[in-house]
């Protein structure tokens, strides 16, 4: 471990989520700048502001903020199932795995899994028709909404283009299905496609999307849908305890995180910097799509462990090592992760546990 | 259509479940003669008894009876989860698709779907120790429980047999897992190994077994487990409404029904049969382990209209047709259903749409 | 406690609920006899002219048979809440107290308590309105179900006249409720005012009424409501587990137990001897309306033990002791009864603990 | 109308909620310069900050932010509840009537309301231990929590002084229950009651507190109790989605708010003005204990109507109006209030509808 000590003296390299970045300083000063007022019984005028904006970005009806993403794709959920409502998720969505199982026990779901048959992330729309089934009698099961998700989280970032999008949004709808799209990274989408965000959103019934992932804002994201959904979902979210009162000093975070989604670009060719010194390396990665890079390794505690010593830190997914690229790594971040693996490993490569 | 008019005019052979059986009088007489008491505030004698000689026979500390197998599953998954607990279950699984989602809404649990890929209903015990995962910090999802099924319906009766059981409940104890066995047709498939049924419910947490499939009792089912487990269950099972009166009536049923274990070999064997017939017509059936018979067709809806209107009754089940054997049917029931086939089609075949 | 000795070498007599009478020889045979049917896949034709002699009965348009009273209630409130919606019932209903709390955590309603304004367990219709308070904005409570019972178990067995009804439902309409009445025993309202059944249901939106209290039946009760109504609550018994299969062997003994309604009025007649023989004894009792008599004591506990060390059984209601008259109680019985308390105290009152 | 005209076009004054608040210039900069971090995956170092001095002055071992009360409350009722378990709460607490309903179907209780019958907003010990009976036979509902209120909103911002808290905390601990204790407002009974705010959460095993009522913050609540309830809370709450990530910026202001807690009193003093003036008018009020005042109106909706017209917001409360006082209102704005009143009316009275 000695050789290590050196590089965990300077602070470590925070590949972990890009959830932990920090607001800056113009940030700060908006958020404290912004215009407030009660969002409970009155209308907090900045929150108004952000949701507004938010729905034209969508390209929806309506939007509501909630305070994280989990709320928002919860509120979703919860509005659009009926107890015991079966609905389809891609294997590893964050609504299935990441959000301690409140889909089901709360929102009243009970998931079917759709294999990534259309590659990394995406079901095939006959994926969907077949998970679908048709309507049986009284006593069998009801599926009634797909969940879809873009950028996917657990397969990587990666991104369902507009028309694969549309042909799984028309397949659920010859079902019969609703749609529910989590875009906590649609921005990440919107990006690497070179699409605007509303143009993968079309024919869903909601969509939540994340203003702290990625784009730099401390707290905040919204869901969107019709009048309708919305003032449901603006009950839901208060019975949960997200409905918040002077909310505008956050929300004036997200209005100026949705100036930020051109960044994200950067981050993307960071990503794919780090990808290819690793597989340089020997490292097994695929080429990203977006901010995130997954790496296959013999022991992912084991991984973590060795990386950590050396300064960088990670997390778990999908039974891989995850690195996420966020607007608080430069590229000097990522030579630097590299340097630090080569220096700590001798060539490169997390020794096994 | 004019040739299957004669068939039709005699009753139809219903092969659609082992739960369609009628009471024979021997079994009503024992109804009609019932020891009964008050069984929510006091004891039932009968029920007593039953769930005496039922634990028992599931080789378990204690058991409970049920109105439904539905409900012996619900209380066990009830009483093991907590909120948004993630339980495995394999692919298929009665819990998952055939009770309407109260698995989830209810009992507040959020599934992980384990393929079979240790062979017909059976996951391996590679993949419980792979879905269990390990345990995370405290905002990931806690795995808690694996949920059996012997034998498994959806995957045509198959059987897991003790020694592949006893490591499957191996993998989930090292994984810190409770294993709950819905074991609606355990008879079956301690019949089909020629094991007491006991041998198939080693090391579980909870067993459900059901005296309305192939037993031929009219209503009733039992979960079993420890006294503790068994305390809990019952204050479940009166809050779902579960707890009734004198229901020694049907609990004499229950126990008539243990007494005709034996005669399932012989549905087996018509089980066997009908599937040799099948696939010497051409249909695409594997070999049945127990009662079930499931035949892939080219279009189940189709299929379902064509065998109707030749006198035959039967139900769809994972996309296929299931044919089930029970002891209201017999051995020339089997003959007189494949001469119907013949007759109706020609060939043997259920014409396509 | 020599002197009680005697009196527990014969049976003791049963007061505690009019849920423990044993079926008779008669109800036996015809449930040996009864015409079943798979009531999950098919309808089992007793059910089904149980379900269809209930609902003309209670002046509904279509019933549902459940396997207990507090399932009826269950499935109603379940079907007619949404999620956190407040529902009004009398202080001490049985969805209140006696249910485990599945009216809340299950059906989804909050409750708030009316007092019994109008006289023993009858809520004023002035109470209703104001309880029910109007529409305010998204944050707010949103009541939207009245829950009558009819007799009211806690208030000793008290009815609610037509009329009374009548203005309770008005009052309830004109506040945009739905009306669910808990008529477990609104055989006996119906017999104590000489009213059909059906003149107590005017204007709700569902009854539940129960087949094992009072009029014999071993198990079974139903709901009652519109077509679409029922509809949804079939679907809710199945997931609660109280669909069943050849559920006709029960639904005979209900339908029997309908041809015995009139014989509940000897049970009133026997309630108010006991009450009057009681209060001659100096018990602080209200004449009875129907077959329930709670009887005021310095400690409730102490009075339990006393009566059952004199071979009476009663339990506890409401903070008092509460003997229930049922068919198989006689004249004779109730004059036991008042025998034993006399010899085992002397002055017949219970001792103090 | 036309003599209301001049006094709206000044902008009204606030006498809705507490929570209307706006963070002035001080509060916006600590905000703006407060450390963050993922409080998610990890600590955020200015939440962290305000859990302990929140612990602290609660006179608790852990606290854990929440983003509002009514998710500090459910994140409280949830982890003490069981499915069913009936809580006790006086009649009219916030949990009751303003939060949704989430208490029963969330939080899985049957909520028992208790009366006023030891002075406004509370309970006397006996009432509680009379609620609470004793545990019966597995049928009957279970009682284990009961949820107090101090100050409690909906009788006028009534306190509980330390003394009674211990007997009501002693009647819960002798019947079994737990005590959860609704402080949103707990820094303006210790105001009135010129105790430590931990004098009134002695023997509790969790506590919610509000500061975004009273003090200033724009969101941001606490609950606290014990290490392990802080560590299944800090799970539930992110279930619910109140897991945010940089929420230092929020708690920056709640640390803030716990500085001013000494200015509670000047609002106390205005609360006392604005009652005596209205009552010299001859409006029906009682004395306020806090910084609630209710005025009883023969028509709320019209007094309402009436008091906006006048350029006076209030909102209607348990039947009554009501003003609460809170920082961003001066000892000018409750004379101005009063004059208008003067002014609109002609005799200081709400006119009826």
């Amino acid at each position: 471990m000695d050789a290590v000590t050196d590089s965990t003296d300077t602070p470590p390299l925070d590949f972990r989520s890009d959830t932990v970045t920090r607001p800056d300083q113009h940030m700060r000063t908006v958020m404290a700048d912004a215009e407030v007022g009660d969002n409970v019984i009155d209308t907090d005028p900045t929150i108004r502001a952000l949701e507004e904006r938010a729905a034209q970005t969508l390209g929806m009806p309506s939007a509501l903020w909630t305070p994280s993403g989990t709320m928002a794709n919860l509120v979703a959920l919860s509005t659009h199932l009926r107890r015991g409502d079966r609905f389809l998720a891609p294997r590893g969505a964050h609504v299935l795995v990441n959000e301690l199982g409140s889909a089901a026990w709360l929102a009243g779901g009970m998931p079917d899994l759709l294999d990534h048959d259309a590659g990394p992330g995406r079901p095939s729309p006959e994926a969907v028709r077949a998970a679908a089934g048709g309507t049986g009698p009284y006593y069998t099961l009801r599926t009634t909404l797909l969940s879809l998700e873009n950028t996917h989280n657990a397969a990587g970032g990666a991104v369902t283009p507009p028309d694969e999008h549309a042909r799984l949004v028309a397949a659920a709808r010859e079902a019969g299905l609703r749609v529910h799209l989590d875009g906590a990274r649609l921005w990440h989408a919107a990006t690497a496609l070179a699409v605007p965000p509303a143009a993968l959103t079309v024919g869903v019934d909601s969509v939540a999307a994340c203003f702290s992932k990625g784009l730099g804002a401390p707290v905040g994201s919204v869901v969107a849908g019709s009048e309708e959904f919305v003032e449901q979902a603006r009950r839901m979210r208060q019975m949960l305890g997200g409905g918040v009162r002077q909310g505008g000093v956050l929300a004036a975070a997200c209005l100026l995180a949705l100036d930020r989604v051109d960044d994200l670009a950067a981050d993307h060719a960071r990503a794919t910097a780090l990808a290819e010194g690793l597989a340089d390396r020997g490292w097994d990665v695929v080429p990203p799509q977006t901010n995130i890079v997954l790496a296959g390794v013999p022991d992912v505690n084991a991984a973590l462990d060795t990386l950590r010593a050396l300064g960088i830190l990670v997390l778990p997914m999908a039974g891989k090592v995850r690195f996420v690229l966020h607007r608080d790594l430069t590229d000097d971040d990522v030579t630097e992760a590299l340097r630090r693996i080569d220096a700590g490993t001798g060539d490169g490569t997390p020794s096994p546990a």
